[in-house]
């Protein structure tokens, strides 16, 4: 998508032995480009979260399985890169893809390019829902939660590719976009990619949702997915489930967008994330003398910091995959589909 | 309640002529006691919430109403307190209340005192809550939105009031601290307090709720309100709902604490305030240099800032008031006797 006219994806191969990311750590206030050219710095970056969301650290991951493979890192690269961070189905996947691969760069190149054509084909499916909605109410305005845009993939984004593709279409659309706190990649991060494409949109704080649902200020949710049990139920940033609960209370559709690299067939239940009481305590933002972090509670207060919830699937209304929508209870059969 | 081991109230008068607060906009970096003097003082104390809260609010206006009556300015004092901010309900009740009065100092102090014996009967009442479910449980985790703790009222406070007395009765008790954005009363406010009194509490996200209760980590939800209507809805602190279908999609006791001067018999519906966009998009809080804010999202973008939200009687357990607990349905009932 667009950065300032011209048109970027979160990840790309420079040249043979180096790997090129956004560094979204820094955003909004900094852009910065980061190299990755050993195992460690693909580690770090998907640890310290210069790239994060489920398909972006996925590809991530098979560009470090690539780069590993030329610096003679191998042996034990599949084994750091999977436990960088627990939640996110796509890492799993994506390494034990490559794994197998006989062509690394490649396989790399494959699944970068598959990630592209699934973000692209949910915008055109998920865009259909929203010009549904808009054929009968005219402005439609949708909420999202976290970052499942562009940033969170290669491109397009999963909760925002169809946002994306119908405010191409010219749909009338205005998108609240929740701070997502701790580590805020709402107001970080979605309210600057939509910002740079130029789509209306307004932050809000993560407590506002249910009061613009009773008001009538929403139209239909739409997240992303880390991860995607057997039986439907959703693992994405934590605060999901709340918002779903307020959806279902004022009989507002809540979708889900997921690429299949999401779903997890196996899973029963999903491993959440505990991180660092600090992204709790502390809150990064800009000042004039730059960017800074600052205690918001007492200093000998203590914080506790779950990354995820899971959303039961009586909650959602569907999933929006890259083979079209699974309404509420069909995702077996995309399963089965998945299995042929 | 205790700050470093000595008493202290909200509010206090000073001598006859002085109002002093404890500035809570600067806590809990900044301790500081701040001098009401003139109307003006006080409305602005209300406005830039130097004291927030609505019993606090209702006792700051009635010591304003005081304070105007001995400088002359009782004229337009009723009217330029009340319009200082609409949710609580306590401050319309506070004003017209010494609008009638004989005696201002009399009723401003009666007022007060009334408002620490409410707080002082409610944490009576919700504590034999608590113990009996500790009776059940042993241990018990109790979740809090936003800060309705003695800050919030003269002493004791409407939801934080059951816990100091279990505390107090040596109940095993922690509590969830949400933090409470946008303003961060919990992690600024509740924190602290519950913190200076010895309290075991951990600071939370606001999103974290939902599944902190899924994993069976809440035993009970107390919050306090900011206006009661007639059919038992409950106004308080945005995000407030969103924790109460998370309690009742649970089957976790979610308990609202008010003493009966936040309730209103007239009311039907409730005006939500709207605050500064600029409360969203910066945080306050502290960085070696002292206390500053910084700005968490692009520049450029826009926020929406909604102050409250309404919690439906349906997913409210019951009430903790200063007369015992109005279970669900059974507010008609406590009107009833307050109109006797």
């Amino acid at each position: 998508m667009k950065i300032a006219d011209k048109h970027y994806t979160t990840i790309w191969l420079k040249d043979s032995h180096t790997v090129q990311i956004i560094n979204q750590q820094k955003l909004p206030h900094i852009f910065e480009i980061v190299d990755l050219q050993c195992l460690d710095d693909f580690v770090v970056a998907i640890k310290e979260m210069q790239v994060r969301g489920a398909p972006l650290i996925g590809v991530t991951a098979a560009w470090g399985m690539y780069i590993a493979s030329i610096t003679g890192e191998l042996a034990r690269a599949a084994e750091k890169l999977i436990a960088t961070r627990p939640t996110a189905r796509n890492l799993q996947w994506a390494v034990e893809r490559m794994a197998k691969a006989d062509d690394f760069l490649k396989e790399a190149e494959a699944i970068t390019q598959e990630d592209i054509m699934q973000c692209k084909a949910i915008g055109e499916h998920g865009a259909n829902i929203i010009e549904q909605i808009s054929n009968d109410k005219g402005k439609i305005n949708i909420l999202t939660h976290c970052n499942a845009g562009w940033l969170a993939c290669v491109d397009y984004g999963t909760a925002l590719a169809p946002i994306y593709n119908a405010y191409e279409k010219g749909i009338d659309i205005h998108v609240w976009v929740d701070e997502t706190r701790p580590r805020n990649q709402g107001a970080n991060l979605t309210a600057w990619e939509l910002g740079q494409h130029g789509v209306p949109h307004t932050l809000v704080a993560d407590n506002a949702g249910g009061h613009l649902m009773q008001q009538g200020l929403v139209d239909i949710v739409i997240v992303g997915a880390d991860r995607v049990t057997k039986t439907g139920d959703v693992a994405n940033k934590i605060g999901t489930y709340l918002k779903a609960l307020a959806a279902k209370d004022n009989n507002i559709p809540f979708y889900v967008a997921v690429p299949s690299t999401t779903f997890d067939p196996d899973a029963t239940s999903v491993v959440i994330e505990e991180r660092d009481e600090n992204e709790v305590r502390y809150v990064s933002g800009l000042t004039p003398r730059g960017v800074q972090e600052v205690l918001i509670c007492p200093e000998t207060t203590k914080a506790s910091n779950y990354g995820f919830d899971v959303t039961p699937a009586r909650l959602i209304t569907g999933l929006i995959t890259e083979r079209g929508i699974n309404e509420r209870g069909l995702h077996q059969i995309f399963f089965k589909t998945q299995n042929c």
